[in-house]
């Protein structure tokens, strides 16, 4: 499927009431298989579903994971300048060059897990403006951020993991949660790198404010994105939806990348049913936030690094899933007696 | 380290309450390690246990994960005769041959997470006593099936995973949580390979009887073992007896896995300190069981198939964990400023 242009918000909205639905013959095809293999049915539990799914949203069958990638959106944030982070700004350009040289926890995953890694920094020279004062980005902005998560996914991939680095980031993400689905600030604001205590409430403090300040501009899902989100936001939102019109599934990492995945859901309800949550992490917001999406995670490791680290961890349970669903044998085959 | 000969039950009681803690000098260089890579301390949650865990067991660092096999131990039970299965018993040796075909779900999973696979059937022509009726084994029984475990585990792994493929045995694991932790019977009995209704009913009952019937003479977890075990119970129990005095840290899988382990447990409280729980199954009973072990599981995926398919589909964490501790650069190697 050819991806089409992009020049204004309204070329997103109408993008995004228009997705692909999931293939249902692929999908039967794997229900078909199933129950034939030699285990008492339903019995790999959520493995059985991940086939099926994979099937659905690849648009064939058997599912096939020879090309499993991993983007990591990297973006700077102007509301750092607030103090809400426990790490300095710099760390994100820092952190790109360890990712390029292969020191990251996210490039030792990728060798464990079989995925090629693409580091994406978004305008890390420009930070994205202080949410705290003005909307975060101007709409050509966040246009060209999108744009970039858009244009970057290839066309032939088998599974995209979706994860990101920005210094102050988990501040943006808490913000999109209040914005989108009120209760407190507070509720959705977390320890990012590790503030606490006062730290903890003051940023809290700052999300709660701006999110007040922005709300009548707060229009729709992708408003949402513009006034509180960053670049790296943006951008995963942008690949998001591109995987989905090229029939790519979607692995979600942690809170921000959720956050991103909110504002499209926010859109259409539908926008994510080719994603999957890789894990929850241990920043409060995001069990919260999943339960808003109706996305169970498929690991619970009290991780919480961000970087696309859970989402790469789950690679392993897809795999897992692929290659029972392609390679057991039927009871006919294995000469197995089938339940009484 | 040598394996003492086991000759009697107070052979086995002995070495219970002897067994070699963990190597705190190998914890103490994974803890010194952790906090330098380039990551917010902590942030990596459950992953960096699992490194410290392996170091502590292994009794070296850094944790290694070259050797990682998977026991999957069969056998047959004489309680099948009250009607307490969704298959028939000639489906345990079936399952067997499609082990050693390449057919079953732990076939799969042991090429995608770079496991061995081993099969051990444990005297399959002789189901155990009927256990409504009569203690399950003999005391010779119980202690050849003990040594058939004890013997097969190799000197030199670095992980084993462990479990259980025989028809019957979800009865088993039930009647053995009933008997070492109370509550009904009804809450330790579950679908097993797919009972449900007046079945599920049947088999609770037939477990409450038998537990009442030999409550007199199960004095310890091992009496517990023979009077309601399958000899693929005590086999377990004997491999991941000898693991801990080998060093090598072990996965358990599902229920009965685990049910085998709890005979252990109550000899002794630190006797699966060297043991990950791979996953909590969805029979209900495992859930409970591991709470009462104080374990907590790595995954949640609804699975409730035993053959090691769960503890399999963890190795993928445990190779994820040490990817990171191994290697990850340091702060100072990637010159990434450390927190504020």
């Amino acid at each position: 499927m050819v991806r089409p242009e992009i020049h204004s918000m309204d070329d997103i909205l109408d993008i995004l009431v228009n997705l692909p639905p999931a293939d249902d013959t692929a999908t039967a095809a794997a229900d078909a298989r199933e129950p034939q293999l030699t285990k008492p049915a339903g019995s790999l539990g959520r493995l059985e579903g991940l086939s099926r799914w994979l099937c659905g949203w690849q648009g064939g069958h058997p599912p096939r994971l020879e090309r499993v990638a991993v983007h990591v959106f990297a973006g700077n944030h102007g509301i750092t300048a607030q103090g809400v982070s426990a790490f300095p700004p710099e760390v994100t350009v820092q952190m790109v060059a360890n990712f390029e040289a292969g020191g990251a926890a996210i490039n030792q995953l990728c060798k464990v897990h079989g995925a090629s890694l693409k580091v994406i920094p978004v305008d890390l020279d420009t930070p994205t403006a202080d949410f705290s004062l003005t909307p975060a980005m101007e709409p050509a902005e966040l246009l060209n951020a999108f744009r970039t998560g858009w244009d970057t996914v290839e066309v032939d991939l088998d599974l995209l993991c979706i994860g990101e680095m920005g210094i102050g980031n988990t501040t943006s993400a808490a913000a999109i949660a209040h914005a989108l689905y009120h209760e407190t600030a507070a509720d959705w604001a977390g320890p990012g790198t590790g503030v606490s205590g006062q730290g903890l409430n003051h940023k809290s403090n700052v999300i709660a404010k701006a999110v007040e300040h922005h709300r009548q501009g707060m229009v729709n899902g992708m408003e949402v994105l513009r006034h509180l989100g960053g670049r790296e936001l943006a951008a995963m939102a942008g690949a998001i939806t591109a995987a989905r019109l090229l029939r790519i599934p979607i692995v979600l990492d942690g809170y921000v990348a959720t956050a991103a995945a909110a504002c499209l859901f926010a859109c259409n309800s539908e926008a994510l049913e080719h994603c999957q949550a890789g894990h929850v992490s241990r920043e409060p917001g995001h069990r919260r936030l999943l339960g808003r999406l109706k996305m169970v995670p498929l690991l619970d490791l009290d991780m919480r690094l961000g970087e696309a680290s859970g989402a790469a961890v789950a690679i392993g349970l897809i795999r897992s899933a692929v290659a029972c669903h392609t390679g057991m044998a039927t009871f006919a085959e294995a000469g197995v007696s089938d339940k009484d």
